[in-house]
């Protein structure tokens, strides 16, 4: 070959690659004509920055939803999402079939009850005297106030429901269910998990005011010389990994970061338990949680990768936006859109901690 | 008065005080019916955390474009947003009278240039092989490509233009005038501000591929002995000065954060010099930076008013979103709910670094 | 008065409040003679940003640990510090006596377990191939890589010695503190722990390689129809909130965030329980947790009174600076002054969950 | 070839790749002994997360010192880096050679003058009443105060400056070297500057206080009808890019980021005027600004070499750590093992705006 030849090739080698990196042009964001959010929303998909990537956290979205194999779809749910205003979001996300088991902290539950009982989070500022809020008996969430008083009356309530349950080791799946059944609120995530039969985990439920009330009862259980209700970590692990056993694919939807997402990630891993070797086969994160830190709230979806806790084939996006304002975007994609209609809803049957079985309900349609 | 009252009256002032605390509460995002951008930015006010200060920024908007003392706008352009797929936005918001001065990055007017010249922002990854990319001639921004074969021809364009304008100092407001006029794209930001008579500044232009151009043309007349065309930089703080100090009001939005956002305020500060003590109205901010730096982009709105740059009885909301999901929330807001419709566009007569005039222009109303 | 005096007065009061604000002046860090940890972060008092926030923390370390009242010091872990390079320097501040409960996620004292075991933590890149990595079974903790098969080995490990254990409740206490007697590492945080009598508690063990190792028991234990150890969560909180109500008084140390940092916040608002009403008398936090989102791994320790759990006139200091930077920091200053040499160790008695006695031990000082 | 022999080789190969990415285990940092900051800085390149980080950049700079080559090292300086407490450690890096170039934002060199003029920034706090700052004339900079009486006076003085120079085009660098001969601080980083002939460029010298004095003396030109003096941005552009195409190589040390980053990078894209195509050999960076936003000041150096701003084939490092924490970390690691006490001292021999010489001057050491 000569030489001349040689150079053309590289040349037109050269010229192919980059045609293959210049294959799709950035489309400007275009607000002709007050689109809807679900119009944004795609429109961000050919943007670039925290933009596209919750476009494209939108489009995985979609693709999961439409998958024929039916991923068992697992919400992870972190940070002061009630005090947020995103109560109605998730519980339209759960009412509307797009989620099928919730794992949260037992933080946002916590004040999921607290609103079903009829108490409000008040719009407040950052700026706040906190010792004068402090002498009013004010909390504060950032930059919202709740009641300390209707709190304190809800911590109890919650000890005082296990007071009436059988004691001895229950998974927070147990104890959450019934707690879901006590409550009247068409609005509340707890209620309609318990109504549709939504699995709700918190693993580390003794770290929230339910915690709080749980330990009260433990208290008075010790001081009567009875047994407590007792709150089984690992019941927690071994519901959630059977779960994922059952499932013939999973997805993971992680709003910010904590120990939900790390727990639903180890309870993929843990599927080896079961004989499974699963891993996400789709995964989008929403978070401000930096990746510098090495932490797990901010660590890539990418990194789970080499911990085979999402699949190297794994269709999966991440963006770095405040959950207050991400979610409200991809749930308005999601429910503007209704891509979820078509989904069938699984019912879990449950004999104690065990899943006896995990079926697909076509009946059983997303209602309301 | 007895202690029983003393008591009352104590256990009154309590309740007042925890009844205003409590008076606003959080009102739960809803996305029924496939809302507006619009609408949802408008349910963010009532919502918490950074959706919202997104909601109250749209709200600050909102007043300052309703104020009938008029205050003169100014935008201030920082980041990526060329990349970022905002052209049209930014485009838009001038063109529909939003705002009457903008201060910008060099590169965010050169990106426009090289737009409006035929050439495009790709989409690309983060996770690119950037050494793969520098022997193609590709250049990223984060997760965007651009051409640098055009970038080059681009900047050489930009230096040419010099060499036919008149030697001496310039205002970068004056040479991106000029600029703007040789360009024929209705998309372009340069050349709806030239169309439209609004002024656009890049306080620091040497700091671009355009000052790369004007750096050649610098060489190229050093070279043959002749003057040079100059950006003399405090030209810049002389001409925007005036324009502050010849409004009633003054009002800043800035996008991201950089010298746009330091600048505009000092020239707040520097109205003084034509006797005038201003001090921004009505200010917004969305931004990434982090305020525990320090540093000016990231710096508060409340911070400013201790430089006077914001007066202290101002209107102001500051959001920490990704301008590249924060910026269509709040255009999309005031284009869908055309806030700006009813205002007159300003009318700025220079001569040289002169403003003789700065009038409002009623029958002149935002078009196309 | 006179008018006059009325102005002097003014004056007069304006200057005084100007010189209260300008009371200390910003002194410059001076590196001049090699100066040692210590002395920087001395230094880093006087100078401003996160260099004085990190002077602070200082400061009320040494405030805390020479406090006569002798307040139980809580140290919260969360992040990847085993793999940040931090093992040593935790280890130390508990031989040194400088903290008397330890609260940490899973995942540090699993990846303690895994090195006392003689595996090693390597370091990598972040922008490893994570699709390579996972087919060589290597994870990836950020800029760190882990052996997965020695971790798998590690899990089983744990989950066998829960064979050899006492069926039923165990609070994660009382596990781990079974599991740091089986390791003989003199450098191991759990093996200390366990030899000098510090409580170390992870709220959420489930939610680790350890609770793999725990599910892997559990489905052991039920598939032979016998009873599994179980975590009953709500005892750690049992555990922890009895010491909080035995101690004078508290005080917290919050490396980066997460569960810990609540749940220790949380206990202290538990010690109502047992009658107390307590709230830490210091505080200090170091992390890269942004506040604006709401989350509690960054709100503020200002917020935390708010809800009573840090005292409104408590002495506290937060830093928004990445642990593996911040930590050697603040220990080579309490260890470089040897802060807590003259600091008798506590001595806890425990019958089963319950706290028979918490005694200050002067003749046990610190030792290696 | 056997099939076994295949599994064989396959096998080998995987454990051959293992032993690569575990060539190196994360070291501890161990604090015996109080270990002096540079010793703990070199503790640091053997752990991980931005402690490793802030190793390896010591690592680059102890290279680029070294280097036979001698590169010409361009400090780039953004953030309130006075405020901080870093003027003395800046003031060292020049006076102990370790830089040859410094590029700030008019911010820092204004505030070095205020502080040559006898004036002080205070330690205040974040949490201040802006608004009665405001009334008492001191200005907030995050957790300092300054003078807003003294900042006004040192502004006027700036422009006072200008009226005795030489009307017409200066570059900043030109500027700034007369005001460095005006100051008699020892402590000053502009005086050392002037004394020792390192130059420095303000390359947005209007946005600063010095630009609001300058704006005074242009406002006073014209008023009486004289020439002002005129920075000429480009001129700047013009003078770096001569220092960068007269030398070998070149190194970036990069605090923060903003504009002094972005244009000593451009000013290497440069270099192709003067017929050289230069590329960084050696960067650092310590900064606080995200990457996700895709602006320049967190964009990766990795990125920077897609654009030829770093070479290929760079060394280099970035740490995410507060600049006032990073700084006299690196900072005590250069001097305390006085990795510059060898290198010669740049002679910049000047003619107007050309650079007519740049030698090594090998009898010119650092000196105090």
């Amino acid at each position: 070959m000569s030489k001349h030849n040689g150079s053309a090739t590289l040349h037109d080698r050269r010229r192919k690659m980059k045609a293959a990196l210049f294959a799709r042009p950035v489309r400007p964001a275009n607000l002709d004509g007050d689109p809807s959010v679900a119009d944004l929303v795609e429109q961000m998909a050919g943007m670039s920055l925290q933009a596209r990537n919750i476009g494209l956290c939108a489009e995985v979205l979609g693709r999961m939803l439409k998958d024929p194999d039916r991923p068992t779809i697992i919400l992870g749910l972190a940070g002061p999402l009630i005090a947020a205003g995103l109560r109605r979001v998730i519980r339209d996300l759960i009412v509307h079939n797009v989620v099928d088991v919730v794992v949260s902290t037992g933080g946002i539950l916590y004040q999921d009850t607290y609103q079903a009982r009829g108490y409000r989070h008040y719009q407040g500022t950052p700026e706040a005297d906190d010792i004068a809020l402090r002498e009013l008996r004010v909390n504060r969430i950032y930059d919202t106030y709740v009641d300390e008083d209707k709190f304190w009356e809800t911590d109890l309530w919650c000890g005082k429901l296990a007071d009436r349950l059988k004691p001895g080791p229950h998974s927070s799946r147990d104890y959450l269910d019934t707690l879901g059944g006590e409550l009247e609120d068409e609005d509340s995530i707890l209620y309609q998990c318990h109504r549709l039969g939504v699995p709700v985990f918190a693993p580390a439920i003794n770290d929230s005011s339910i915690g709080i009330g749980l330990t009260e009862h433990h208290h008075r259980a010790v001081k009567r010389g009875r047994a407590p209700l007792m709150i089984d970590s690992i019941r927690d692990n071994y519901e959630l990994t059977q779960i994922v056993a059952k499932s013939k694919k999973t997805a993971g939807i992680y709003i910010a970061g904590g120990v939900p997402k790390n727990w639903i990630n180890d309870s993929i891993v843990m599927s080896y338990i079961f004989g499974r070797e699963m891993g996400h086969s789709y995964a989008i994160q929403v978070t401000t949680a930096v990746t510098q830190d090495g932490g797990l709230s901010g660590s890539t979806l990418s990194e789970a990768r080499s911990w085979g806790k999402v699949k190297s084939d794994a269709d999966f996006a991440m963006a770095w936006v405040e959950p207050s304002v991400s979610l409200p975007l991809l749930a308005g994609y999601v429910l503007g859109r209704k891509l979820a209609e078509e989904r069938s809803r699984l019912r879990f049957s449950w004999k104690g901690e065990r899943l006896v079985s995990l079926e697909d309900a076509p009946e059983v349609r997303s209602a309301r």
